[in-house]
């Protein structure tokens, strides 16, 4: 009998972040694969279980293998950091999946870096925002660059993932300069680093400082919009017009 | 001595989608406060809570009467459904918290519609997306329109938040016109309703069908973008160009 492939996204890392509904799937399948950082987050809660891993950029051998075992009648448990469907593996895995015999997918979605590095650094994505990556491997930078341009134009909050790598230092000072072509040095930003594991950090910058930022792949960037504010140390953007709260005063 | 305030997203409503960390603090501690409807989604499972609960759109009310329980000593949890930083009631919490001696807060995130209503769709939001809520309660009609059309012409997929209401019956229709003005009538979009609870449905569209679609207060809207395509069924975004894929074929 064919087993199941979930793919689960497990959140920033820490156990407790992930959904109850991710635990009990890890705790009730066979197997799990995945990036062997991402399993090594998981690997002592679930000890009991068989591990496959991949190096990193192997992604489609990774799918192939979540295939391969559930063909052999393992559940399989395929893990990816934040959501599984944000930036994560569900979409490869639903394009492969075309190669195989039917095999039951289903996706449990998990905390993304948008929500888990907004809730340490305040509340930045109370209204309207856009997630970007700068990852320009598989996006012509033309694409990514036309992207940060219309969200500044719209006023969105805008998150940055994937805002730098040993290939990419410059690209969040490259991003930068594109939306101070738009948008005010002024612009409250934020960034948020290594989110609920050791080392994390948040930052609060305007958009001329975060231009001379050093960040590494492990922090996701907040651009808040034109009402985005500084409170109690906190980056907080409001909810549209302020109308009700000025009505109750 | 003072209680702390903890701003908790429950996710789409099921108990098992949100966070260990979540149902820790849930079971922890003293009150738990929200809208009635969402208190009402965790009420039977930690049932020797004291609940506290006011009508909808009376968030300042709901806001001060956390702080106010806080600084009786109570420990409060303090819930929205989806994210509690995606419009959500961690914004308010900080602003109002400037009225009242220090209180602790923290803010736990939690799965919102985009990514708990792209799991069951499929996998839409594997590239750069936008999130947008067609309310104009607090946002002008104007900026909600500049905001469609930036994203549209950025070709990011585009969630949108509060697509109908009562009042607002015709708000998808008037959106799906001004996508139109940039977009094909063939681009696939998804809708997801009533996630995770009963009567979970999803539906795929193409822009053009969408248009005619009346859809609910408690439905999420998903527009792909140019790359979007239907796989036996589910919205899949691919990543970027594909090369990758291509190289190892």
């Amino acid at each position: 009998m064919t087993g199941k492939i979930s793919v689960i996204g497990i959140g920033p890392g820490a156990y407790d972040m992930m959904t109850v509904r991710a635990v009990r799937t890890l705790e009730a399948c066979d197997c799990i694969i995945g990036y062997h950082v991402y399993v090594d987050l998981v690997r002592d809660h679930f000890p009991d279980k068989a591990f496959l891993t991949t190096p990193m950029r192997r992604e489609e051998d990774r799918c192939r293998m979540a295939f391969e075992e559930a063909l052999k009648g393992q559940d399989v448990a395929f893990i990816c950091s934040g959501d599984s469907g944000i930036y994560g593996m569900a979409g490869l895995v639903y394009e492969i999946a075309a190669d195989y015999p039917p095999v039951a997918i289903e996706v449990l979605p998990g905390i993304t870096a948008a929500s888990s590095g907004a809730a340490i650094l305040g509340a930045p994505l109370i209204h309207d925002f856009a997630v970007i990556s700068l990852s320009d491997l598989l996006t012509p930078w033309e694409k990514i660059e036309k992207r940060l341009k219309c969200a500044a134009e719209a006023d969105l909050g805008i998150v940055l993932y994937n805002p730098s790598s040993r290939k990419r230092a410059d690209y969040l000072e490259r991003a930068c300069d594109i939306l101070l072509t738009i948008l005010p040095e002024s612009r409250i930003c934020g960034t948020a680093g290594n989110i609920g594991r050791e080392g994390e950090e948040t930052h609060i910058y305007t958009l001329g400082e975060l231009r001379h930022v050093s960040v590494d792949m492990f922090t996701t960037v907040f651009i808040g919009n034109a009402d985005t504010t500084v409170i109690n140390g906190k980056m907080v953007t409001p909810r549209g017009y302020h109308v009700e709260r000025k009505a109750n005063d």
